[in-house]
């Protein structure tokens, strides 16, 4: 473990910019800076002038910035290139400051992909996704990308769910097909903490039909969904290793060194607690 | 001595501003918060777009920030307030973020007054005032605050030495006049480490005569000029006296908490060495 040096003028800054700013990517972030002993530094902002925030990244040098919610459409205008993550779903979670180039990519795009493609899934396997929001967009693109050809959307919001299912070439319904779907895919805040957490994703008789379940909700770690997956032995994706892998993702594009499934276990587990470090550990292999 | 918590989305950025920035404030803030256990960070910045980087100061809501060469003047219009402490030397050095409302102070010019309220200097005390520049300014008008009435400012500059001169109300002269006035203060880059080290900002006969000896250089914080007027057990103040008790009041102005002496000197030994140290503690008495 190799000693950080002290803050500095040579300290790259990286950030995250979003409407209500959390805490778990500056653990994450900082812990692996630590690992590593790389000169970088992270710290969540919020704002209410994002194009004075941009401007701001850019004038100050600072070398990357997360984007969540509700910025990640409205900074695409801002940024100087878009790559084929963020452009392929029109949405920015990470911008890159490269000399005061701007990149915008989308590593929750590139994180679900990924997972899908270590599990092995055969993109012949037909799939029910519910759920039809900015994150449902990033989970369907990675699924046509991955080749997956027969997917429903399920979603109540007649506007944005036909529209998803259009764009990728699914079809859409209002409410869920008869149990029988192997893969079963939540993109719904159904069993969020602070919600009502005892909410199932999907029916007991879904799961039951499955071979494999993917929830896109991260806290907690375990949801109602993923647990009952676990008892019956199912094939499992959380939320917590979307949102652990879409951040080494944004490590990896800012500081060039990818860390190791131990350094990511480890900061996983100091981000997010061991339930998290647990599923990013599955998840790596 | 309170653990500081870890960096997160609580936690306050301030940071400087230059065109070259150094590690002098980065390291001197960020010791004074570890040791007051402040959710604090510093972090130094440069910039080539000064709008655009107070913009970003603004809509990030970066709690404060240090502004050096070259923008001390050029930043005035873009804040809310300018405070008396820049406004009377038309120079910010400092800017407080309140919730989006900008003020620009000087603490270049309270420390100066505070180290000559400090020694408790006689204000009929004739001075001679080598320099002309920005600091030179904060140095005449904290004098003219204090009600020093009897000064030559010694500037080969024909522009801004009689410029200097007759806004704060004082004589002007290119070369030193002779040997005898009991303050003398060096404003200029002489016996500054990096340049002709070696240079006396005054000859040997001008420092046996006086009484007191102020240096504004900071690097060395021993200067052969200070090194002298020790020599001759003269009073003296040191730049770096100056440029520790400049960057403790902007840290008041960022956490409204004063550091003691001990931890003063403390981050000042961590920041800018031992003779610094023993500078800023002489000069807090």
């Amino acid at each position: 473990m190799t000693e950080k040096p002290p803050i500095g003028a040579a300290t790259k800054l990286c950030m995250s910019l979003s409407g209500r700013p959390g805490n778990g990517g500056s653990r994450l972030h900082n812990r692996l800076y630590e690992l590593l002993g790389l000169d970088f530094l992270y710290k969540s902002f919020g704002t209410t002038d994002l194009a004075a925030a941009i401007g701001g990244i850019r004038a100050l040098g600072i070398r990357g910035s997360a984007i969540s919610m509700p910025f990640k459409e409205a900074v695409i205008p801002l940024l100087d290139h878009i790559e084929a993550s963020a452009s392929v779903i029109e949405s920015v979670n990470t911008i890159v400051n490269d000399d005061g180039v701007l990149t915008g990519y989308n590593t929750d795009f590139i994180a679900v992909r990924d997972l899908l493609k270590a599990k092995r899934i055969d993109p012949a396997t037909p799939f029910v996704l519910r759920g039809s929001g900015g994150m449902a967009k990033a989970v369907a693109a990675a699924l046509r990308n991955l080749g997956f050809d027969h997917g429903t959307i399920i979603a109540r919001n007649v506007d944005t769910g036909p529209a998803l299912a259009r764009q990728y070439g699914y079809d859409w319904r209002a409410d869920l097909p008869e149990p029988g779907a192997p893969l079963l895919i939540n993109v719904t805040p159904l069993g969020m903490a602070g919600g009502n957490g005892a909410d199932l994703a999907f029916p007991e008789s879904y799961v039951a039909a499955a071979e494999i379940v993917f929830d896109v909700v991260a806290q907690p770690a375990e949801t109602p969904f993923i647990k009952l997956a676990r008892e019956m032995e199912k094939l499992v994706i959380s939320g917590a290793s979307v949102i652990v892998l879409q951040a080494v993702e944004q490590f990896v594009l800012y500081t060039g060194v990818r860390p190791d499934a131990d350094m990511v276990e480890e900061a996983a587990a100091f981000a997010h607690g061991a339930a998290a470090a647990a599923e990013i550990r599955a998840a790596l292999g």
